[in-house]
């Protein structure tokens, strides 16, 4: 009996990322009905059948060969530091399950949630990514883009949102780099095998992402990038976030790809401006003129626009009732009284400095936590999210 | 018996400009009953009542003495070489009209229509703001903003758009300059009175206005520019053309408030972004992040926005169908088979070669003229505005 996950993996290892009759097939029948289904040819197109054939030995058709194929891949991850994250793992982050909604843009066709996801670093994606936001943009970004690549990045990781981009020259590398210097989460999603650097310039500190964020990939080890995947890659750069900022892009720029994602994904949409007199604006102007396209101009414009865990529909809830299970331990272990610092909260709760920093000044935010130059302390009786001005 | 011409005239000179109460009693009677009831203090606020009590003469009231009040009007306009024009008048722009509609927004209160308007210049009032659009922004403008100030206007009054602005400095001035500069019409819309140049940097060129174009005021001879001036002078700006454009304005920039008005007028309210790191484009941001303006950064961009005679509603007519007289006697006199300059045409129409200026351009857009380095012949079977695309 072939599990979810192993039929996932071999579906993954089988057919083309975004498949949108891979995709619908796993819809109806669910992965395990799908895999058998693509095996033996029953109710897929003549184009699957055709495609299968040429690639599969009459043998991998043989359930055990299914579960080898599996097992490869886990060696395969596992010597390269990596791991396989599936749709049947807890690890699997929910939001990417709505780009099987956008298959109805017959420009869209072929993109259905990936199958697998390769991973590299310590982060947990699904929870790293309910706070994130994609940062994206030119690959020849000028210094005024990466001045506001650079702050952006910085502010929003500050404020304890993951950052995601697409580990490319420019606006990308820049929002990485932004994240880690302000001690934040960062996830850079590759067009190309996650035992790939690309690009080579880039190669250090895509191992630092690998070694305190995370890389991810749809593709497997060994891939090259090619256009079409740097496209792919955009739709999950889209969907994982609550929403995509875009700092710089020419006419022609992919960073307009990520940006077209989001919004037909309903995630924010966000851009910003630049002179008009600069060659790296146009394709930033050009959004910006389309419908739900939204500027932004600073750090607080981008997250009144993707909310926050902090602020869900207005339920009348208290802060302290929308509080995640990590949020809940480091309030707990924040003192009534007295101010400590992050890192004695972290102790305290037995959670990361990491996690500690980042989740501080969100309790901050909501009023849970008062922050001081000594650290934080708890804040009196905390108020309500929603409330009406008088 | 008043005339409705010399009842505006006296009503201006008694009142407040913009004056609400005035306005819904000229509107609910008409001028000269308006203006009895001023007179008499019949079924009028006691404010206004006290107001005139401190400024007439008991004389005053006199009905020779009201035609008196309006031929020093027009003596003191003819001492300036300017002229007036009421409501009552051919040239007045039924555009501000409009002015009359914003009332119900509180903050707005006294915005209705100007009751006279002092003119000096060769142009006429209503028929060059037919076409015509504002350009606005910040006095303090950058190189950047003077750059695009001057693409923008220059390239709008080369395609026959009036441009109208404040005469301040910074983009005002350079919006009026550029205008000047391509042979187009340009109109200033003052907030003193018509015989002050304000501000004293900008003397020359508001002479030239007045020589070439068209200086405005609603203010009497002799008032000195004042801050609640500007704003009320701004909702003439905004009424006046097809659109306002912003170009650069700081956080509490004056331009800001005529793009308000552009937008309570449902005009078109176009802004041109800058980078995020200008103090001259922090207030233009802000306004684009409201809904119903649009983010502009191209003269065709503008022209889209603001529509033009050449473009109405699509009714399906032939272009040439559409044009006004001077359009059409232009159009009459470019010859069939062979390019002859703007001159040449001018010439053969009896038109100025400005008005032949300013049309041709329309015309070749319209596809019922081609342009040549030769000059303009006509082109074959024009074609229909609205054709459908295939």
């Amino acid at each position: 009996m072939t599990t979810d996950r192993t039929a996932y993996l071999v579906l993954a290892s089988l057919t083309t990322p975004g498949s949108r009759e891979v995709g619908s097939l796993i819809r109806r029948s669910g992965p395990a009905q799908a895999l058998d289904q693509v095996l033996h040819g029953t109710g897929v197109s003549p184009q699957l059948t055709a495609a299968l054939d040429a690639s599969l030995k009459p043998n991998d058709r043989n359930p055990a060969v299914v579960d080898h194929i599996a097992d490869d891949m886990l060696r395969r991850a596992d010597r390269l530091g990596a791991r396989i994250i599936t749709p049947a793992d807890d690890e699997w982050p929910p939001a990417l399950a709505d780009l099987a909604t956008i298959n109805h843009d017959p420009v869209h066709r072929d993109t259905h949630p990936p199958l697998c996801l390769w991973l590299r670093g310590p982060l947990r994606l699904a929870e790293t990514l309910q706070q994130s936001v994609s940062v994206v943009g030119a690959r020849a970004a000028t210094a005024y883009g990466a001045y506001v690549t650079s702050e952006f990045a910085y502010g929003l990781a500050e404020r304890g949102w993951t950052i995601v981009s697409g580990g490319a020259l420019g606006v990308d590398v820049t929002a990485h780099r932004s994240a880690l210097a302000a001690a934040g989460a960062t996830i850079a999603v590759l067009a190309c095998g996650i035992d790939k650097a690309y690009p080579a310039a880039n190669a250090a500190v895509l191992q630092q992402i690998g070694d305190e964020g995370l890389l991810v990939t749809e593709w497997a080890p060994g891939t090259q990038p090619q256009k079409a995947q740097f496209l792919a890659r955009n739709r999950i750069i889209a969907a994982a976030t609550k929403g995509t900022v875009m700092v710089e892009a020419g006419s022609r720029s992919g960073a307009r790809n990520a940006l077209g994602y989001a919004r037909l994904l309903q995630r924010a949409a966000m851009v910003v401006p630049g002179p008009i007199t600069s060659a790296m604006s146009v394709g930033s102007h050009i959004e910006l003129r389309q419908p739900d396209t939204v500027l932004v101009t600073r750090v607080e414009e981008i997250i009144e626009e993707i909310g926050s865990v902090a602020q869900p529909a207005p339920t009348g809830h208290r802060p302290d009732e929308v509080l995640d299970a990590l949020q809940a331990r480091i309030l707990d272990a924040v003192q009534p009284h007295r101010a400590t610092s992050a890192e004695q909260i972290a102790a305290a709760a037995g959670v990361s400095d990491r996690d500690a920093k980042r989740t501080l000044p969100l309790l901050a935010e909501l009023g849970l936590v008062v922050a001081s130059p000594n650290g934080y302390r708890r804040a009196g009786e905390p108020p309500a999210v929603h409330r009406e001005r008088d």
